[in-house]
């Protein structure tokens, strides 16, 4: 046990069966006919049993986007230069990213937690500071974090699920930036899924054929490293990990202990959730899949963990951005379950 | 030639190449790798080149639901009584059915048209009456409807959506309501599509496997009787469809040849998608797909038409309520497109 993590030991919240009950049973009175609303019906029945209301809400929606760098860039395994981070985080905070749009679209909330890019950029107005040292270590030579930078990372991510509790959150999305960031999140599912590196390594933000061999060595390398056998997944994520990754990870455990759901965005951010269910599987309970990354390893995140996304569009930005994209989905199944007319009250006849 | 529809030779409107070129460019020099958006990028272009402006938007959104009934209702083709059809025209209007919440949490604008239900109602708040007869005839015995009914449906859908554009919409939504419908519709594509009657016929709103049986025999004999050699598009959407049905063709080639982008719903909506394009090719260019339903012959609609839809989420209501789902999706497009800063303005290094 790392010093200061003695709250992951904490259970996760149970599913509320009688809510969930009462939901189902209001959806089969609603004027349609049974099971027409298909996933839409799973959904609200679903998020009521984890709100534990039988009327479920997804908002106010809180999105918590961690940034940091990675010693991993060294070995060239992005099209995009390491400064691109910070530049991101301004373009974030300033509301021109894809992100910040579809904060501001949503109505959701947006905070930035800078964890530790390669150069302190100084305050940045809407961002949090929570610098644990200029990125993580370049895990093809040396572990990706110390115990401490581990511990800090995750109660990062564990304290900003509090504030957006505190702050009447029902619904969470985590989001991450960080170039290089899908190489140690590539080596930590190769790792918690004891698969080899060509099936998780993509391009990325672009990389060529030739780009992805030299990744998927990079990431062998790492692995060679640091995933000895019998590691715990929580040794394989502070190795092999990165910052914003550990904050994920953390801050998905610190929402299934409190009962706040999860829309889990792309292979990254799946990449976190994984090591939080393998750390304590009822993590699982209480994470719902957005989409499906382009990022062809997110296939086999998913398969592990049993989900199936309510979108396919494509998309591989990362920045909690598919995850947003699911948001209205949840509120108008919500806005269904809540506002359509039951057969007795609009005297409809039942099939 | 059917009096009163001369307007069905008038061409559509183009593609606006120079538009969508536009949007394609601004799409390469927003903040985010190339593509990592998805099908996100293609719908901002697409939407692009059909509005004709480089910024296109999704909004206002216009829903025209169609009700009527259907004769073949007496050949005990669905679960529901014929009438639920008056039920739920009422339901709609007072706002307690899935398309009047969707309509109103989407800030859509929703039009109901009655058609001609078994029993005139008389006048409903919020209903258009512009009824054609006490529903289409019992397509196992006779045809649909007469050529003056036929043109009176698709004028009804004309009309609608001269009415949707005089009031500004950018994006159109056709829905039906008609107790059988997915009969006529399985039947009207089957003539289409030159397929049998097993390929297109499912369980609508509910039927077991020998009431499937049942009314894939009643689409049988009704192809036996209308679908002769030769037949044209409309011959055959007179003789199989129903007034909404003929309503939606009309009113998709009028928005194809007014320029008025659709969003198309599922199988019944489909089916008048696919007459409409059949009366008239271009009409295809104009059609976004919103989902992919449950009712199993919708895949061969889809097939016929190209079409790879943006939503698979096990629904089959009918009513629009599927279109209504990915108006989300487009109006997010539309945002990132309009509001994400390019490279340049946000001083971020390209990849």
């Amino acid at each position: 046990m790392i010093a200061g993590l003695a709250w992951l030991n904490e259970p996760c919240l149970p599913f509320d069966r009688t809510a969930a009950e009462a939901a189902r049973r209001r959806q089969d009175q609603l004027t349609k006919p049974r099971g027409s609303l298909g996933r839409l019906e799973e959904l609200a029945i679903r998020l009521a049993g984890l709100q534990g209301k039988p009327m479920p809400a997804a908002d106010p929606v809180q999105i918590l986007l961690f940034a940091a760098d990675h010693g991993v860039a060294a070995e060239s395994v992005s099209v995009f230069p390491q400064s691109v981070t910070n530049q991101m985080v301004h373009n974030i905070a300033r509301g021109g990213a894809a992100v910040s749009v579809l904060a501001a679209a949503l109505g959701a909330r947006l905070e930035i937690i800078d964890l530790g890019m390669v150069t302190d950029p100084g305050p940045i107005e809407g961002v949090r500071s929570e610098r644990l040292g200029p990125g993580s270590g370049n895990i093809a030579r040396e572990p990706a974090m110390t115990s401490e930078q581990q511990a800090g990372a995750m109660n990062a991510g564990r304290a900003a699920v509090e504030r957006a509790i505190d702050g009447g959150a029902r619904l969470l999305i985590g989001g991450e930036m960080g170039i290089a960031n899908t190489t140690p999140a590539a080596a930590l599912a190769c790792a918690l899924l004891d698969l080899p590196p060509a099936d998780l390594v993509g391009p990325g933000t672009g990389l060529d054929a030739a780009g992805i061999a030299h990744k998927t060595e990079v990431v062998a390398t790492a692995l060679a490293l640091h995933a000895t056998p019998g590691s715990t997944p929580m040794e394989l994520l502070g190795r092999l990990g990165g910052f914003e990754i550990a904050a994920l990870t953390g801050a998905y455990l610190t929402a299934a202990q409190r009962g706040l759901p999860v829309l889990v965005d792309g292979f990254i951010v799946g990449a976190a959730a994984l090591a939080a269910v393998r750390i304590q599987p009822d993590v699982r309970d209480w994470l719902l899949f957005a989409h499906s990354s382009a990022e062809p390893g997110h296939r086999a995140i998913l398969e592990a963990l049993n989900a199936d996304p309510l979108l396919q569009l494509g998309m591989c930005l990362g920045e909690a951005s598919g995850a947003a994209m699911a948001v209205p989905l949840l509120r108008l199944a919500c806005a269904l379950h809540q506002n359509m007319a039951t057969f007795a009250e609009a005297g409809v006849s039942e099939g």
